[in-house]
C-alpha cells in the first residue's frame, strides 16, 4: 500500500476537505501502517485497530491544537500519532530514541500527558478544564476517551463524581469494546453487556436519528432538544442510567466504526453544557479478522506477518522461558499443594500467564479488573479469614495499591503475598511501565518482607517461604527470560543472602536480575587479577546484616539492583551498615539514578545505566584504584 | 447517669431479652458515655452519636462473633466498643496504652481490621466473604457500614463492581448523614440529596411497610418477595438506580434512629442472596442538639462540658497557633498575590483550616471529597494548563495518591505543590493517621523537591519557593503548635540547609519538627562541655551535599526526623555521603524505627522513640564515648 492519503496528513487540519471515501481510505491506510509495525516488533495492536474511525472523527470535529484530548491508558494512541504529524517517524515506535508507544508531550503538542496507567484521563481532563476556565475565555473543550476496561478503576468514579459536582463542560467518550486487556469483569461489565441487547438501544437509536433529522445541529437548540429529549426518554432509557444517576448526561450508543454517525454525535455533544458521556461501541481488532477473533492475543502480539488471506504466521517462535511463566508455574504448584492458596490479578490474567490457573482452579482465581487498590484490600480480607492470597500484579501497577499495602496488609500484619511481575526495566513500554520503585516503596512499611530471586531456581522456594513466613511478603522479578546460576541452591531463610563466591578484593551484593551480570563481571575481572565475590542478596528486607558486616571487612562492597537508587536496596544496605557503624567509604551503590528511564530494549537501557557486566567492571576498577585502606569495622552493637 | 444497662452489657449477647424501652435507655446511656469522653479530650463525637441505634440493631440481628462487620473509616466505632465488652476501659480511649479511637483487633475479636482511611470496608468484607465461602460451610454473613462521605472513594466503586461480578452475599449499609467530615460534595452527593426528597421515598416506604406486614420475614419467601417486589417498583424506584445499575439490590431508605424499623429491615436483608445495599438515613450528632446543628465542629470537638440545657462551654481555649493555621495563612496570601494559585483539599476543608480560602476564593478552592487519587491527577491537569495548584492533604491520606504523584505529576514534571499536614506522629489517632512515611515515599520519584520547615518562619518562604521552583514540590509539617527559632532567617534556596550553629564535636542535622529539639539538646550538652552544632535541614530532596561533606569532616553527624528511618531523610543523607565516598562510621540516623507507632500523646510517643531532647543527648553521649578517629573524607568525584 502506498499511504497515498496518510502521507499528506501532517496535522489533523490536513483532513479538511477529504471526502468520506477518502477518509475511509485513510482509515485503511492507518490500519495498514499498524500492520506494518507488528510484523516487526511486539506492539499494541488490537486496541489501535479499534479506534481508527473514532480518532479521525474526533480530530475532524474538535481542534486539539486548542481543545484538550486524553486517550486513557494510552496504548491506543497510534492512529492519533499517525495523523498528528508522526507518520514519517512511525517505524521507530517503541525503539530506543524513537516514538514512544504511549502519548508523549515531548513528541507533539497534541499529546498532553504521558499515560500508561489506566483511569486518570477523566481527572486530568477535568483539571485542565477547570484551569482553562480560570485562565482563558476562548472556551477550550475537554475530551477523555476511556475504554470499558479502564472504566471500573476507582479514580474514574472519583473524577466523574467531581465533574458532576463542578458541572464542568466535559466530554467523556466510553470506548466500549467489551474488553480490558482480558475480557472485562464485574458489575459494570454486566451492565454494559446488557446495554448491547436491551431494547433501549434500538429505541434510542431510532429516536435520536429522528431528532437528528428534525433539529438543526447547532448551538442552543441542540441543547434544548437534548434536555427535552432526555426527560422524555428517561423512563425507558435504563441503559445510561448509571451515568445519568452520577450526574452525567448519557448519549449513545453509537457505532464506533461508522464515521458519519460518529461525526454527527460528536458535533451534537461538542457544545453541550455540563458533563456528558458518549457511549461508543467499537470492535477491538476491527479491520483485521484474526485480531477480532482473539483480541487478547492481539493486544500486544508477538511479531507476525500476514500470509495470504489475513492468515498469520509468527515471525519467530520463542523457545525460552520467562520469569512470568516460572512464577505462574510456582503459583500453580502452590495452589495444588495447599487449598488455602489463591491468586488475584488485576486484569492481567494473560500478562501474568494465569490462564491455566484460571481454568484449573476457578474458585481460587480472582480477577478484579483494573482495580489494584481494591485487589489488595480484598486480599487483606481473604488473609484475615485464613486464606493465603497471592496478589499477582506488575510492579508499576501495584503502586496504585500503596495505601492498601500500608493499611489493609502491613498494619494488620496479614500474610498477603505480592508477586511483582515486570519489576525492573520493562523495555519498549517505557517509563510508565518500568517497575523501578518497588524495592524503595515495599520496604518502607513495617512487617513487610521484600525479596528478589537471583535466578529461576529461587522462584518456587521463595514463594513457599513467603507463603509460610507469617508476614506480608513480596517477590519481584523481571520481564525477561529466566537465568540459571549453576550451583547447589541454598535454602531460602529469613534475611539471609546466598554467597555464591567470596572475593579477596571485594564483593558484589547483587539484587535479583543483577546476580548473573555480577557473575559475568567477576569472571571478566578475574582475568585482570581482580578477585571479586558475588552474593545473591535475595532479601531487600530484612537485609542480611551479618553478610554486610563480613563484606565490609573484606574490601569494597558494591550493591547493584534494577531499581531506583533513591531508597532502594543499596540504601537499605547503607542503612544497615550505618546501624552497625561500619565504614562505608568503599561501598558503592549501583542502580537507576534519579531520572525517569525512557523506552527501548531492556539490555540497551541497562547498559546505558551501567547496570551490566561492563558497568560493574568499570566500577570495580575505579574502586581498586582508590588507595583508601580498608578499616576493619567497629560494631558498637556487638 | 448510672449506666444501669450499659454496665451489664459485656457482649452483644447480653442485649438479648431487652425490651425496646430498655434498648432506648441503652442508647441514651451510650450517648451519655460519649459525652463523658469529649468533655475530657478531643475525640470523634458527632459520627458516633449518629450510629447508636444502627449499632445496637446490627448486633441484635447479626452475631458478629461469627459474622463479619467492618465500620468503614472507623471513627464511629465507639458505640460498638461500648457494647462489645469495652465499657469498663472506655475512659482510656485515645490515651496511650488505652483503647484505640478506631477498631483494633488487638482489643477485641469483634474488631477485624484497624481502619482509619476511608473506603476499604467493602473490599475487606468482600475478601473475607470470598474466603469464608471457600473455608467454611456455616454461612458467615458479611456487613460493611460506610458513610456517604466515604462512598465516593474510588475503591468503594471498585469493590462494588467486583462484588456484583462475584455475586457474593454481601450487605453494604450506606450510613447516609449528608456529611463527610465536611459537607459532602460531588455528583453522588446530589444524587443522595435527591433521594431525600424524591417521591420514590414515601412510595417505597409505604410499599415496603405493606409487604413487611404481608409476608413472613424468613428465608426463601423473603427472597422471593424481594425479587418480585424489586421488579414491580423498579420503574419508579429511581432512588436506588445507581446501585441497582451497578449490580446491587437496593433497599431503603430506612430511618436510622428508629430501632424497630432498623431491625425489620436488617432481618429482611440478612439472608438475601447477592450483594445488597441498605440505605439508612442517620443524623450526625443525633441526640445532642449542638452537634446536630454544627456537625463539622462536633466531628472531633475540642474538650467541652455541658452547661444546663445542652449549652456547651469550652473546657479550655486554645491560644496557640498551629502549623495548619500558618500554612493556611501562607496559602491564602499566595492566592492573594497570584491569581494562578489555587488549592485542593480532599474533604479536609475544616481539618486543613481552609474555610477562609473557600469563602474568599471560591473559584480557586476545590474540594474533591475523600478522593485523594483523583485530587492529585486533577491537580496535574490544572498545572498542565498553567495554574499553580496546591494539594493540601494529610501526609497519611496522600499515600492514596502514590501512583498519581508518580504518573500525573513527577513523570510529567508538572509543578504541583503538596502541603502535607499531619506529617509525623499525629497523636491520639494512632497508626492509621501518623504521617511517618512521606519523607520516604516522596523522595523516590525523580523531579520531586521535598521540604520540611524548621519552624514557623520557614513556612511562607518555603511555599513561595515551591510555587516558583518549576518542579513538583512538597512541604511537610506536623499536627502541632508552631515553634519559632530566634534567628535571622536565611532565604530558602534549592537543596540548601540552614546552619543554625556549628559544633566543635559534631552536628545534628534536624529535619522539620526536630530542629527545636536539637537546639534544646545542644544547649543541654553544652553544660557538659560537648559542643554540638544544629542544622535546619529544610530539604529532604535534594539534600545539601556540601553541608553533609562539611559535617562529616567535623566530627559526628546525627540526622533526626519524625519519619520512618527506612528510606527517610537519614537514608538520603547516607546515600549522599556514599555518593561522595564519605566515611559514615560516626553518622547516626534517628527516626521512627521499623514498627508501627500506637496512639497517644505526641510528645510522649516522641520521647518513647528517643526523638526528643533526652534521646538526642543520649545518642550524642554514646557517640562521644566511641574512640573511632574521624577519618577525613576522600571524594573520588572531586
Amino acid at each position: 500500500m502506498s499511504f497515498e492519503i496518510l502521507s499528506t496528513i501532517h496535522s489533523p487540519k490536513d483532513m479538511r476537505g477529504l471526502s468520506d471515501s477518502d477518509l475511509q481510505l485513510l482509515a485503511a491506510e492507518i490500519r495498514e501502517a499498524l500492520l506494518s509495525i507488528v510484523s516487526d516488533r511486539a506492539a499494541h495492536f488490537a486496541s489501535n485497530l479499534g479506534v481508527v474511525e473514532l480518532c479521525i472523527a474526533l480530530h475532524q470535529v474538535f481542534d486539539f491544537s486548542v481543545d484538550r484530548l486524553i486517550w486513557d491508558t494510552g496504548h491506543q494512541i497510534y492512529p492519533h500519532k499517525l495523523i498528528t504529524g508522526r507518520f514519517p517517524q512511525f517505524s521507530t515506535i517503541r525503539h530506543r530514541g524513537g516514538l514512544m508507544g504511549y502519548p508523549n508531550p515531548a513528541e507533539s503538542p497534541y499529546d498532553l500527558f504521558v499515560t500508561g496507567h489506566a483511569g486518570s484521563s477523566v481527572s486530568t481532563v477535568l483539571g485542565m478544564k477547570a484551569a482553562d476556565d480560570l485562565l482563558f475565555t476562548d472556551g477550550r473543550r475537554s475530551v477523555a476517551v476511556i475504554g470499558d476496561g479502564a472504566l471500573p478503576s476507582g479514580i474514574v468514579f472519583e473524577a466523574m463524581n467531581n465533574a458532576a459536582g463542578l458541572k464542568k463542560d466535559l466530554l467523556v467518550i466510553l470506548n466500549d469494546n467489551k474488553m480490558g486487556i482480558c475480557p472485562r469483569v464485574g458489575g459494570v461489565a454486566s451492565y454494559l453487556d446488557k446495554a448491547r441487547v436491551a431494547p433501549f438501544y434500538n429505541g434510542l437509536k431510532r429516536d435520536v436519528s429522528w431528532l437528528l433529522n428534525k433539529v438543526p445541529l447547532v448551538g442552543e437548540s441542540t441543547e434544548k432538544m437534548l434536555s427535552g429529549f432526555k426527560d422524555a426518554v428517561k423512563s425507558f432509557l435504563h441503559g445510561g442510567m448509571l451515568f445519568e444517576e452520577m450526574g452525567f448526561r448519557y448519549i449513545g450508543p453509537v457505532d464506533g466504526h461508522d464515521l458519519r454517525s460518529l461525526r454527527q454525535y460528536l458535533e451534537m455533544v461538542r457544545d453541550v453544557k455540563g458533563p456528558v458521556l458518549l457511549h461508543v461501541f467499537t470492535e477491538k481488532g476491527h479491520g483485521f479478522e484474526p485480531a477480532c477473533k482473539d483480541p487478547v492475543k492481539f493486544h500486544t502480539p508477538s511479531p507476525f506477518r500476514r500470509d495470504g488471506d489475513n492468515e498469520i504466521v509468527p515471525v519467530k517462535k520463542s523457545t525460552v522461558v520467562s520469569y512470568t511463566e516460572i512464577m505462574s508455574d510456582a503459583i500453580f504448584e502452590a495452589m495444588h499443594e495447599d487449598p488455602k492458596v489463591c491468586v488475584l490479578t488485576a486484569a492481567m490474567c494473560a500478562g501474568n500467564k494465569l490462564e491455566r490457573i484460571r481454568d484449573e482452579y476457578p474458585d481460587r482465581f480472582f480477577d478484579t479488573g483494573i482495580c489494584e487498590s481494591h485487589a489488595v484490600a480484598f486480599a487483606g480480607g481473604m488473609a484475615k479469614s485464613g486464606m493465603k492470597p497471592i496478589v499477582d500484579i506488575y510492579s508499576t501497577f501495584l503502586q496504585r495499591s500503596f495505601d492498601q499495602i500500608f493499611q489493609e496488609v502491613a498494619l494488620q500484619n496479614l500474610p498477603v503475598i505480592f508477586t511483582l511481575d515486570r519489576a525492573g526495566l520493562c523495555g519498549p513500554d517505557g517509563p510508565t511501565h518500568h517497575g523501578v520503585f518497588d524495592n524503595s516503596y515495599m520496604r518502607i512499611f513495617p512487617n513487610m518482607v521484600v525479596m528478589a530471586p537471583g535466578d529461576e531456581a529461587d522462584v518456587k522456594p521463595m514463594l513457599d517461604f513467603a507463603l509460610n513466613c507469617g508476614f506480608p511478603a513480596s517477590i519481584r522479578y523481571p520481564k525477561a527470560n529466566v537465568e540459571a546460576i549453576p550451583r547447589e541452591v541454598a535454602p531460602v531463610q529469613m534475611g539471609r543472602a546466598e554467597v555464591l563466591s567470596w572475593g579477596r578484593d571485594g564483593q558484589i551484593i547483587a539484587c535479583g536480575t543483577m546476580v548473573s551480570r555480577a557473575i559475568e563481571a567477576a569472571r571478566e575481572l578475574k582475568l585482570d587479577g581482580i578477585d571479586v565475590g558475588v552474593v545473591n542478596a535475595r532479601f531487600v528486607k530484612p537485609v542480611d546484616e551479618e553478610l554486610i558486616a563480613r563484606a565490609a571487612g573484606s574490601g569494597f562492597v558494591i550493591t547493584i539492583e534494577e531499581n531506583a537508587v533513591m531508597g532502594g536496596f543499596g540504601s537499605a544496605v547503607l542503612e544497615a551498615a550505618n546501624r552497625m557503624a561500619l565504614n562505608t567509604e568503599r561501598f558503592r551503590v549501583l542502580g537507576i539514578t534519579d531520572a525517569f528511564v525512557e523506552h527501548g530494549d531492556r539490555d540497551e537501557l541497562l547498559a546505558d545505566l551501567g547496570l551490566d557486566q561492563a558497568g560493574l567492571c568499570r566500577t570495580v576498577r575505579e574502586l581498586m584504584q582508590l588507595t583508601i585502606p580498608c578499616t576493619p569495622a567497629a560494631n558498637p552493637h556487638s
